[in-house]
This record gives C-alpha cells, sequence and structure tokens, in this order.
C-alpha cells in the first residue's frame, strides 16, 4: 500500500498468464453488497483489440477535452493528463473490469474489487494504472460484454519501466482526513 | 483477503487508538482520481453517539424496508438481513467514511481507500463490516460533516466475537468471472 504507485510506462515483456489469474483471483475474493459479486473481467492480450481499445478511447477523451469548460481544460492541462493513452499499448495485457449494475452497490463492491487487484499486482511487482475512460460504452461494443455490465475501469498489467517514489506524490496528512466523534474536533 | 470476512458480532474490548489511526494510515494511502484523496474519515468511539447512529440507521432501514417491493422485502428476508443494526452499538468504534462529491470518481476513489481500510484492518486482527445505510444523511447531521462530503459507509471496528470460515462463503468461481479477450470465449 505504501510504495505501490501507478505506473504508466510498461516494459514490453509479456506477464505469464498464470501471474495474472493469481492477481484476479484477488479481486474476486473482495466483498460485495449482499455477497453478489457484480464484477467481471476481460483480461484482454491480443495486440490488435489493444490497438482498437487504445484508438477509442483517445476518441472519447479528445471528445471530452473539446467539451470540457475552459477552467477544466487548463486544470488538466497541468495535471500532465493528455487524451493520449499509449499505456493501453504498451502494457502486454489489459484487465478490463465490467460490473452487473443490477446488483446494490455494483460501484462500490466493483471498485473494492479492483482496489484488491492492483494490491495484489502491486505485491507480485506489476505496474498497474486504474484508467476509467470519460464514456465506456465502446468496451461493451469492442469487447462483446452485454449492456446489464458497465465498463468502469482499464486496467493496464506488466513489469514497470519507470519507478516513481512513492514520496513524490502529495498526500494528505492523517490528521487532516480524521475527526473524532465529530467534524473538526480535535484527533486525539 | 483470502481470509478476511465480514464481523457481524464484536467483542466490547477496545481497540487502541494508535491502532485504528494505523488502520486509516492505510485507507490514506489508497489511488485515487487526479490524487484529489476526496475521503475523510469521523472516528466514533462515543458511546452516546454510537447509540445515537444505530437509532437513527434502523430508522432509516425500516423505512426502506417498508417501502421495498414485495419480492425486494422476501430477498432481503431470506439473506438474514434486518433492519437492525447492533453491531453499530456493540463494536467499540465507528470509522465513519465520506468523500467529497466534487472531486473526480469520488465514489469510485472513496471505495478504493475502504478496501485498503478492511485489509489492513483484518491483517491486524480486527474485524469490520462496510454498512451503507439506505440513506446516509443523518451522518451529516449527526456528525456535522459539512454537505458538499457524502457519508458512504459506517465502518465497525473491534475484536471478531465469530470466526466465519471464508470456506462458507459462497464464491463465483474464477472461471465465470474471466473472459479472454472478448466476453464468453474460453479463458485460456
Amino acid at each position: 500500500m505504501r510504495r505501490r504507485r501507478s505506473i504508466r510506462k510498461y516494459k514490453t515483456k509479456l506477464v505469464p498468464t498464470k501471474e495474472i489469474l493469481s492477481v484476479l483471483e484477488a479481486g474476486r475474493l473482495a466483498p460485495s453488497g449482499a455477497n453478489q459479486q457484480p464484477w467481471m473481467y476481460v483480461l484482454v492480450t491480443d495486440s490488435q483489440l489493444q490497438h482498437e481499445i487504445r484508438r477509442e478511447a483517445e476518441t472519447v477523451e479528445k471528445t471530452f477535452h473539446c467539451r470540457a469548460p475552459h477552467s477544466l481544460k487548463n486544470w488538466v492541462k497541468k495535471q500532465g493528463i493528455t487524451p493520449q493513452k499509449s499505456f493501453l499499448t504498451e502494457a502486454p495485457a489489459l484487465i478490463v473490469v465490467a460490473g452487473r449494475t443490477e446488483a446494490p452497490y455494483w460501484l462500490e463492491s466493483t471498485w473494492m474489487s479492483i482496489a484488491y487487484i492492483v494490491l495484489e499486482a502491486a505485491s507480485r511487482g506489476f505496474g498497474t494504472l486504474t484508467y476509467t475512460p470519460s464514456d465506456t460504452r465502446f468496451l461493451n461494443k469492442l469487447l462483446k460484454i452485454p449492456k446489464d455490465h458497465q465498463p468502469v475501469a482499464i486496467i493496464p498489467v506488466g513489469y514497470p519501466a519507470e519507478n516513481p517514489s512513492p514520496e513524490t506524490r502529495p498526500r494528505k496528512g492523517l490528521e487532516t482526513l480524521v475527526h473524532r466523534n465529530l467534524y473538526r474536533s480535535t484527533l486525539l
């Protein structure tokens, strides 16, 4: 938890399928609303499919970017976020996570499953990123995911080709995040 | 991940504040949309406040239960879910988690933080449960949480007074959850 950073650059080296399945096994174990386990995973390793996903993702991001208000555009620019999603083709595998929208607390549950996945990947030395396209319906089409499941994230998985230090990520202090009994009361 | 189960019965024994802060420290480390860290935690250990939270929670659950369609009522009954939330007063501490709704992907990020919290608690031997009341606005009032933050879960924390086996929780098999490249394609 402490050392994990999101990874945007990946080596081309393949990740053994067995390793990826162990990572997904962790996602399977997450708790869920009424134990409905509303998640499903599409493991994409077909290079052509990865290119199609990247093209569609970049298209929706460009549309989103154009329509965004000026203030948001500036903010996004400042964060170094661009519509270019090179990690979608550079990572040797993508995990597309979708949730069954009829299940109670499906979105909350599915993101707990995603947390389990990124932690298990980190503990095995793999880099990951949780990327949610502004509009995910193209994933239903491309991957033939039924309409009752909504894709919520694409997680590239691979050997990291960058090594960002945990220290360089700005973090709020625990003392600003925790309140005791009432909001704005002293912590201890 | 494999051994953790949700705990509904707690010992009265107090959990040291230092331990709970270490658990929240894990929550603080979760990744978030645009690194906005939109979560905040109210640690409730005041017994009177816990009783008020329980009373209000049971009221909203009863209302929800009465208004629910017949089919849902039957299903809820089958699951053994009742409007009675005794763990809210029996656990020695509650962590109320809220998210700042203006942040991008605030709900997704906040639930990743919750996943980190329940895993860290489990690794320290504490029981937890993620409980989301049908309506959480009473928590804003009781705990004076500002309106721009939406409470999304109450997590009781304590020493478990029950020991459910991981094997007794029905789980979908990995082979039904994972698809290779396209939905409904064979896994390997």
